[in-house]
């Protein structure tokens, strides 16, 4: 028997990821929502899949839709701070949004379970979703706000400003479609972000500077 | 009380578009898979919502599966004639990419209900909808082609053949988020498309081109 660090004896011994109990609960949902949908799994399933009571996954999530809440708001905490944070930085903006892209796709391409198509469930246009839909809007103004900066350096076009998380977002729809390499998604879509900004200057600098930035703050593994 | 043309007596007049009973019935699942999610969704509520009876509505589909197919490729038909019209013709590439990014932004936008969100349901990766997933990676095959024809035109980087493709679905995204004006989305698109194939050209003239093509083929109101 494997306790969980509450005292609570567990059925059986895990073997998902997860220093807690908690984070194995998450790993177990995201799996059954990813795979047979949301409104097809219970909290019941998701205790029977991480070995534990469903009395004891209540300890930790009051209801399902705490648990997909938690789950959509690990897909955009780290990006969020990262995008604060190079925005407060001068300087020419195309390698701050090139750095943000690269982080972001990578953190959507290799979580184990591919959570953004979550973002499109009916139920996120809920109010109890709506915390989350806010969050989610300022990354997206984040991106815009150092998209703008890239079009005026570079004289772009004006209405391309929210093409660079929209470019994020479709390594979702790739994954869904079991589409390939995602490895290079990270850098690909920097670049055709960029682009679409109408910048051309030169990307294997930014290649460069990017793989520098983010080893170093010690962010993502590219 | 209204014939549905099979003698059979509607339980009430209905309000929906659609020239027919099996119109009226894949708009009201339309309606009702992206308001509350396809799981969510029973025939017997597609039939209460078109006012037929639910054995009435067997008459035209045999299963709930069987619906959701009818609509997702009602998503994907009229692109995927429009690719191969285009893929027989000569001369530069760009205009021919940029026509079709137009026809299809401009369907999924227009569309009454967001139906590309149904492309992400875990049921789409059953065996039932194989032939559908199989036609749209024929879809994403032609709008590719298309793309390495613009990316030899242009010297544009090798591996950014299937964004056009990528950003063309990101509208559905962001007709879920509720954002904006959706009518500029086509041509931004489009343009973008180009863009990030290294295409540097007179986007002026393509707009003109591709608005003539459109409008003498009847194929889009743009």
């Amino acid at each position: 028997m494997y306790s969980d660090g509450r005292g609570r004896p567990r059925l059986e011994r895990s073997r998902r990821p997860g220093r807690s109990a908690r984070e194995e609960i998450l790993d177990a949902a995201a799996e059954l929502f990813t795979a047979q949908g949301y409104a097809r799994t219970s909290t019941r399933q998701i205790a029977e899949a991480v070995g534990i009571r469903q009395a004891s996954l209540y300890h930790h999530f009051g209801t399902k839709d705490d648990i997909l809440d938690a789950l959509l708001w690990g897909t955009i905490d780290d990006p969020l701070r990262l995008a604060g944070e190079l925005l407060t930085e001068d300087g020419p903006a195309a390698p701050l949004l090139h750095a943000l892209v690269v982080f972001d796709v990578g953190q959507l391409c290799t979580g184990r379970w591919n959570l953004g198509a979550l973002y499109l469930l009916p139920e996120l246009r809920t109010p109890r979703f709506q915390p989350f839909r806010l969050r989610r809007g300022e990354l997206r103004d984040r991106y815009a706000a150092l998209a703008r900066r890239v079009i005026a350096e570079s004289a772009g076009p004006d209405d391309a400003y929210d093409l660079p998380f929209r470019l994020v977002e479709s390594v979702i729809n790739r994954r869904s479609d079991g589409e390939g390499r995602l490895a290079d998604q990270p850098w690909i879509i920097a670049e055709a972000a960029l682009r679409t900004l109408g910048f051309a200057g030169d990307f294997a600098a930014l290649r460069t500077l990017t793989g520098q930035r983010l080893r170093l703050t010690d962010k993502v593994h590219v």
